[in-house]
């Protein structure tokens, strides 16, 4: 902001400007004077103070001081206003000039001033209330000390007779849209009215005005009605000065998500502007400035307590419901069944969307970010999901083909973690991905760039690409420990699975069959025995451990996770003829987490004694932290499709009570 | 870098595995483990470093020791090689398991390791030669302790037959070429050849394809030939290993400047890729990266000692040619007359192109940056500058209209200052520009953005639209104090002029004539009393005054300048009919600044004892500091078509010896 401005004094006469108070107006008094003067005196009321600076020394001179200063062309006078006017030109500084001869003034100039406060507010300290002129209401900064406003993408849709979001329209239909809003307080204090020729304007640079929206209540009195003032195709917009003590309030909606081309910050600004004559541009006199950050897209991890499961109603999954259904209300949670008409056949609930929530100090509600892949369920989230207090969000490439890494199955989000030495108190994005060295499939760019522009949850990019499907759910989850803070990571595990099979068929059960039961078409008697001498199927999930491996790397480093983090859940993966790999058995490890409460793929193992002995080896790792596992059979109407019940549901869970603005990112 | 992998024991034989010197390998031994497998014990050759891991405790494990350790899943081996092998596999780590009854081992697993040393190599202490393994060289940082690695954009021509700038082709045709690149060593040490499966591979990320160029020089002995090996459409590169120590040697140039979506930044990673199987991708095992910063584009400033001056030879401007060369001679740099050919009558050489330079610790070299403003000087700098270590850039904005604004009078840069705490080693850009409040005109955003992006020069926009051709250098100069490190900076000012004629007024000289010799049409005879007494004159200076000063309170604060670094120039300006301002008399401060000698347009003020008393002032003012003012006719030639010396001529100018990345952006 420019807090000093300098003025001038006109040669032979009085001019009247007028004084913001808490700036600093510099003086040229050397400029004015007459030609022959060599000394002058000051005089000026009590609403001025005033400094004489001569060679860089300060002195204050006193109200109508017989004191003469010399004058020479460094000579200047600092002026402050204490208080605003009660009416224009309600105080004055008067200059008189001396020539050689001491005697009486040869000349005078001088000024009129009025006292004008201004100050645009936000809430800059984050309480949820619009303080008076904070000083570092201009600057945004992380961290628990932190400070700057905050607003919200107004991208829910209050009114269900409109279309598109909110953010979408320069209307407001109704109070709840507004509280969605971040208010803004122009404060004012002086005369009744401003001397001629000043007025004052509101204004955003361009670069934001398709980013944040501002809307002012015309009439509070009679049928408030809320006009849009600044955002698209609207730069500027001249406030009227009301006089006394005035507070004009505004209401700020964010447009625009943080993205690769856009930090989330946005400047909005208050000018005093003066004009000097008639078909000559005005020129802004005093700049107040206030900066927002628009609140990041958030996910949550399954660390946090569910709220709704969702789960689409296919043609084969009956029984699959009852069993989710059954889970949902143990975990006594809501249940949202998406019907065939609407999913249009499309299963797979967890690639279409991802659940998150947007939260500022004044407000928050969830968001879902719908995925470039459109399948059945295109429509899904956009229909069903946006309503009132709950937001859209969605990314499509203008050019890039979309691959099946872009499914949301691909974009998971771990539990608050510290790594070398840094803390993510919201956890860290995981995305599937290929070698940088391998032209393989990658999400594409525009989610990539969105997800990393939201900052708080720094992605990890995982190598997927392994897999037929390939996505991060398919080697990789997270469950809580009830009770505890803490959290384990699972991940699938050949190695464990044959080091297992070992165990069991040293203890004489080689001829156990696996896949009894299983409602597949592959009628094959698999043992024990034939895996464990099945030397290609060896071969096979060695390079996939190997795969798997390389992620159980990158995760501990990246996470900051140890040994005692993990736990190896037994899995068998085949190769296609792509050289891509798929699960063998069931993938226990892409289960549904509901705090306790876990929903796992049934993996028809080899049945020894009447139990399989995956399951068991599973609650033997599980239960132990206080988990109850439940298994669920989801062979024909998910496994055969490359899917499990991860990959068929979906949960929206409750925000973090951690205020994402008070991380450093 | 991933500096830490998992390998797992298979059970019943021996793997081979490659472990490159300086990271170290996670062995687990559990997996691999017979069924009944209690303890285990551990063999392995001296050029091993073995560690066991149990619950989190680290234990050295003896050559070949007897000592058995408890087995669980949690017991992880760490394993090092302390040096690089001289054949493949002669180095080996044993595993004894155990039953029950303590007895002979009852099973074996082992590890044949080979080590290998890679090593990808730069300039990352920026001292011009490439050190070994620079713990830092993947990381960039700015200031006197920064280092990482530095790239030029290879935008001279150095090759007379090429049409464009050499990092516009793949190709490298001269010795000089690679002069201008940065040096990256592939250090390998290791046996003759690596066991099958392993290849190395240098890569880049594809948003980096389109910034960086990558050569090798294929064989060093017969007919060098340097080859394209990553770059535009080459994301990856197969490396030939060639055993014992070798020494890879690579060229590198920069394609692109930093601009609003490039930060400067780019990467260039070696890895190790291993296969296991065929038909399935490899998987890198090891990673080393080195980082590089484009150099900034870099503007010199008025301090900064010549080395040519460019002027227009047109057919009305053989006596300012002439004035201009003797100034020149006298400043003993470098004349460079643009023939009417070249020129196409377009005689602003100040407007069409900006010098700068660029540097790197391995060279250095100037750059020109064309405007997009393409008067009939369009195509002089890439005709006539553009050359062996010359370079060239430009900015042209695909949508925007191009204003006045974006002629380079428009453009200038201060010398090194301190503001508000923060230091500009290289000075600070200025622009000039519209308020944010009118929707005036704006230098183009492709150009600013281009400015801004380059960090070390960080950019203040000033308001200069108020007059009619809208340049700063109507306003404002720098001036050198010869012999110290300070400078002046000297500002039109209406007020400083009517001051002065108020003293002559008084002085007796009113009817003292200006204009006198003036070549111009305007043949009314001005006095003194006539301007003083002229009421519309007084009104629009007071306002043009105003714009001044607008610009000369932020500038004070922004380049941290006081009253005593600023020099005021006698001015008068008249108002057009759109509102906008030019020069009433030729405006002194846009002058040509040759260290101590100054080319300042000549006024033609009033003639007082036979000398001009604007002239004489302003004299008065500069040479006290040690400056040299030449007064230059330019208003027939200049003057008329609203321009003065400043826009006619262009100035390259010596680097700075201060190095930009010792900076602090």
């Amino acid at each position: 902001m420019l807090r000093e401005r300098t003025l001038r004094l006109q040669f032979g006469n009085r001019i009247e400007a007028i004084c913001v108070v808490g700036t600093q107006v510099a003086i040229d008094v050397y400029g004015a004077a007459p030609a022959e003067a060599l000394t002058f005196s000051l005089k000026h009321t009590d609403g001025v103070e005033v400094e004489v600076i001569s060679n860089d020394q300060l002195e204050p001179a006193p109200t109508n001081g017989g004191k003469q200063w010399p004058l020479d062309a460094k000579t200047n006078l600092k002026i402050q206003m204490t208080r605003p006017s009660t009416e224009a030109n309600d105080n004055k500084v008067t200059v008189n000039y001396y020539g050689e001869n001491g005697g009486p003034p040869i000349d005078q100039a001088g000024i009129f001033l009025t006292g004008v406060g201004i100050s645009l507010d936000v809430d800059a300290d984050r309480d949820g209330v619009v303080e008076k002129n904070n000083p570092k209401k201009a600057t945004w900064t992380w961290g628990p000390d932190g400070q700057g406003a905050i607003l919200l993408v107004n991208c829910d849709k209050e009114n269900p007779f409109t279309a598109m979001e909110d953010c979408q329209d320069d209307k407001v239909y109704c109070k709840e849209d507004l509280e969605d809003m971040s208010r803004m307080i122009l404060r004012t204090q002086g005369p009744d009215r401003l001397p001629p020729g000043y007025e004052m304007v509101l204004y955003i640079p361009i670069s934001d005005s398709d980013k944040v929206g501002v809307f002012y209540l015309q009439n509070p009195f009679f049928g408030q009605r809320y006009i849009h003032v600044l955002g698209r195709r609207k730069l500027f917009h001249v406030v009227k000065y009301t006089g006394g003590s005035a507070e004009l309030e505004f209401f700020v909606e964010g447009l625009r998500f943080p993205d690769e081309s856009f930090s989330g910050l946005v400047t909005i600004s208050v000018s005093l502007l003066e004009k000097l004559a008639e078909g000559i541009p005005h020129t802004p006199i005093f700049t107040d400035s206030v900066v927002f950050r628009v609140a990041p897209w958030i996910m949550t991890p399954n660390t946090l307590a569910p709220v709704s499961v969702f789960v689409c109603s296919v043609k084969d999954n009956y029984l699959f419901l009852k069993e989710i259904k059954s889970l949902v209300s143990k975990a006594n949670c809501q249940l949202k069944v998406c019907s065939k008409y609407m999913n249009r056949s499309d299963r797979w609930m967890q690639d279409e969307i991802e659940f998150g929530y947007i939260h500022a100090p004044h407000k928050g509600f969830p968001v879902v970010l719908d995925s470039p892949r459109d399948g059945g369920l295109q429509d899904f989230a956009i229909r069903e999901i946006l309503g009132p207090d709950f937001g859209y969000v969605t990314r499509e490439p203008l050019f890039e083909v979309v691959t099946s890494l872009d499914s949301f199955g691909n974009l998971e989000v771990s539990p608050p973690v510290t790594a070398n030495g840094k803390e993510y108190p919201l956890g860290r994005i995981l995305i599937g991905s290929s070698f940088p060295t391998s032209a393989g499939r990658r999400m594409t760019k525009v989610v990539r760039d969105f997800l990393s522009a939201q900052l708080v949850q720094s992605p990890v990019e995982l190598y997927s690409d392994w897999l037929t499907v390939g996505h991060v759910d398919e080697f990789v989850t997270f469950v809580p420990i009830p009770g505890k803070k803490q959290f384990r990571m699972l991940m699938a595990s050949p190695s464990s699975c044959y080091k297992l099979f070992r165990e069991k068929q040293k203890e004489g059960h080689g001829e156990a069959v696996m896949f009894k039961g299983y409602t597949g078409t592959d009628t094959k008697r698999v043992t024990i025995n034939k895996v464990l001498s099945n030397e290609v199927m060896v071969q096979e999930n060695q390079y996939v451990q190997r795969c798997i491996d390389w992620n159980r790397d990158i995760l501990k480093k990246e996470l900051g996770l140890g040994e005692k983090d993990i736990i190896d859940l037994p899995a068998l993966f085949k190769i296609d003829k792509h050289g891509k790999a798929m699960a063998y058995f069931p993938n226990m490890v892409n289960m549904i987490v509901l705090q306790r409460d876990l929903g796992v793929p049934k993996p028809f193992g080899p049945v020894i004694e009447g139990e399989c002995c995956l399951e068991q080896h599973v609650c033997s790792l599980l239960e132990p932290l206080g988990l109850d596992c439940t298994f669920i059979d989801d062979i024909s109407s998910y496994h055969k499709h490359l899917g499990e019940v991860h990959c068929g549901t979906n949960v929206q869970r409750k925000p973090f009570s951690f205020k994402w603005w008070k991380a450093v990112p």
